[in-house]
Formats: C-alpha cells, structure tokens, sequence
C-alpha cells in the first residue's frame, strides 16, 4: 500500500445523514476541486487554523454571555479546549511542513451568519447556538469531501476532526433545542436559507467555509 | 485517618522559592483566615470559577493578538485549555456541593494590573506576559496557603492545581524572557511593587486575588 495513498473517511453514516439533511444543500464540486489543489493548501491550512481558533473564542464568548447556565457552559468549555487542540494540531502540521503563517482574512461565511442572529434574547442564544450548530456541521461535511482527496497525513488527520465536528454539531443542536421554543424548526430554516447561500454561491476568495472561488 | 483531614501541599520546593522570591510580599494572615472561613467558601468559589474564565479569555485574546507567533499561540493555547478544564472542575465542584451560580464582581486585581500594561509595543506583548506571570504565582501562593486550611476534598483539590499555577508561572516568565531586552528585571519591579499593593492592601470585598477584607 503506498503511504501517500489516500484513506477511506470513517463518518459513522446516522450521523452524516443527519447532518446532510441539516445542512440541506450541498458544497458543491467547484469549491471541492479548488480546496484539492495543492497550491491552496497554505492558504486552506492558515484558514483552518483561524476558524479553530474563532470557534473556541465564539464558544468562550457564550461561556461568559450565559454564565448562569450550569450545563451550557460546562458543554462550551469542553467545546472550546477541543477547538483550541485542533488549532494547535493544525499549527504544528503547517510547521511541520514548513508553512509558515500569513494574514489570511476571513471569508464572509461566519459575519454572514452572525448577521442573521437576533438581537434579543432569548432569541439569540438560540440562534447563536443553531449557527453553531450549522458551521460544524458544514465544518464536517467538508472534511469529509476532502480527506480522499488530500494526501495521506492530511487526509488521516481530517478524516480524525470529523468525529469531534460531528459532535459538536450534535451539541449545538441538543443545546438549542433546550432553550428554543416551538420556532426551533422554522428558524433553523431561516438560517439554512442563509447559510447555503454563502457555502454555494459564488465567493472572492477560497477559503474552507467559502462558497467556490469566482 | 480523618477523611475530612487537611491534606499536606506537594509544593516542589524550588519553584515554591522562586515563586515567593518573584512575588515579594506575602499574602496577609488577615486574607487568607477571611478565605478559610467557610462562610466565604461560595463567593470564593465562584469567583476562583471566574478567575479560570477570565485566565483562558486572556490568554485567547494574546492568542489572537499574536497570531504570527508560532512558539507563543502554542504555548498560550494550551494553557487556556487549561484554565478552562479547571473551570469545569470548580463548577462540577460546586454542582457537588449545590453552591448555586450567583453574580460576583470581580476585584480590583485583575484591571489594576491590567492598567498598569504599557500602551505601545514590544512593550505591551512584554507587561502582558509579566502580569500574566503575576497572576499565576499569586494564585500558586494562596493555593498552598488556602489548601491545609480547607477541607479535605477542596484541600486535595487546590494542591492539585498548585502544579499547574507553578508551571503557568514559569511559561510566562519564559515567554516574557523571551520578548523582553535588558530592561526586564526593571519593569518585573515596578509590576510587582502594584501587584503587592493589590494583594495586600485592604480591600472592600473578599475575593480569590483581593487584598485582606477591610
């Protein structure tokens, strides 16, 4: 077997089939194609760096706003020290292949989305925790449509972040189930509408939560 | 043995010493038999969960600050995460022991050093690290001062985190070692000098990093 052969991607299927129908619409191939090139890798790494990074100060954030909630925040601790594990891996990776860091700006995806939140509680911790819910659930699918076609330590090491993404989106959604009313179902449709645009349409720059590059 | 007994603090005895000799004032008798009263015990407790809080989110915010610092994002990642599991600890500690949740202002501590971080850089990146040093050593002192006086759970408890306080200490100092020139020693004095009139100075509240309770 050739070590830099790519490896098959273990998502235990309930759970991708749960998060495929979340997500509704799918990356679509020319962001896929455009994320394979090896000439983006700096970029996608320096990238994913950043977003682990803004996950664990997103969910730090929420930790601090929702102080009094005993469950909530012990869940987004435990999210944050995961997100911050990924973020080191993936720095010790990029030096490993001696990737050094750049200024790599953030695409519109998570602005987008943090526009869509309502302003009022308890509104917005429900919102803030369906984006959540939404960001790793795209977070996941596309580790899965790009483990295959990385190589081989690349691919092993997505294909491991997958699980810890999965759950995430699984803790997401569980949490804003148990702060939202009868309108959970109504305003995760709201927000796909928005979050599929972004992940699909058209986008300036490559970037791992960008739609395919114009 | 009494199972409710004071436990003796594992303090390695040269980082004890060098810990005491960067802080230079000792804690005041007249805080730690305010701390040791278990009346204080839930106001103590909830703001040491604080304390760990505001610990990962400074650190985070030096994270994001210092992004193209490969050696410091990794240092300060893994020591927020960290900090955040001890969070979880004191809460899942005091979910034990139905301490409810309330709302304790933080002390003058904290925003006193914080006031005292020079404006500009490379000076900023330095004071930040030396205050961070500061805090880490503070907190080591007033676990092993604290830790005999409780009882034997919460004894075990705060010895336990002694180890980590003592290394987080040494990380930032290395770290300020590490950024700083020759004029370090100095300004490690003219922090200590407010850092000491902080710690023991009397105070209006009890807190983890207060001075003694006027």
């Amino acid at each position: 077997m050739n070590s830099r052969a790519a490896p098959t991607v273990p998502v235990p299927p309930p759970v991708l089939a749960a998060l495929v129908e979340f997500l509704g619409a799918p990356t679509p191939s020319g962001w896929i194609d455009a994320a394979a090139d090896p000439a983006a890798l700096p970029t996608l790494l320096v990238d994913h760096a950043n977003c682990e990074k803004k996950a664990a100060s997103t969910a730090l954030a929420m930790l601090f706003r929702y102080e009094d909630h005993d469950a909530l925040t012990e869940r987004l601790s435990r999210l944050a020290r995961e997100e911050l594990r990924h973020f080191e891996q993936v720095r010790q990776l990029m030096r490993r292949r001696e990737i050094e860091w750049r200024r790599v700006p953030a695409s519109r995806y998570a602005a987008g989305l943090a526009a869509a939140v309502r302003k009022a509680e308890p509104g917005r911790l429900v919102d803030r925790l369906v984006v959540g819910a939404f960001i790793e659930a795209r977070s996941c699918e596309r580790f899965a449509l790009l483990a295959p076609r990385l190589d081989a330590e690349l691919g092993r090491f997505y294909a491991g972040l997958l699980a810890s993404e999965a759950r995430h989106f699984q803790h997401y959604l569980e949490l804003a189930r148990g702060f939202a009313g009868d309108e959970l179902d109504a305003r995760i449709g709201e927000i796909r509408a928005i979050e599929n645009a972004l992940a699909t349409e058209y986008d300036t720059e490559l970037r791992f939560h960008s739609g395919p590059p114009s």
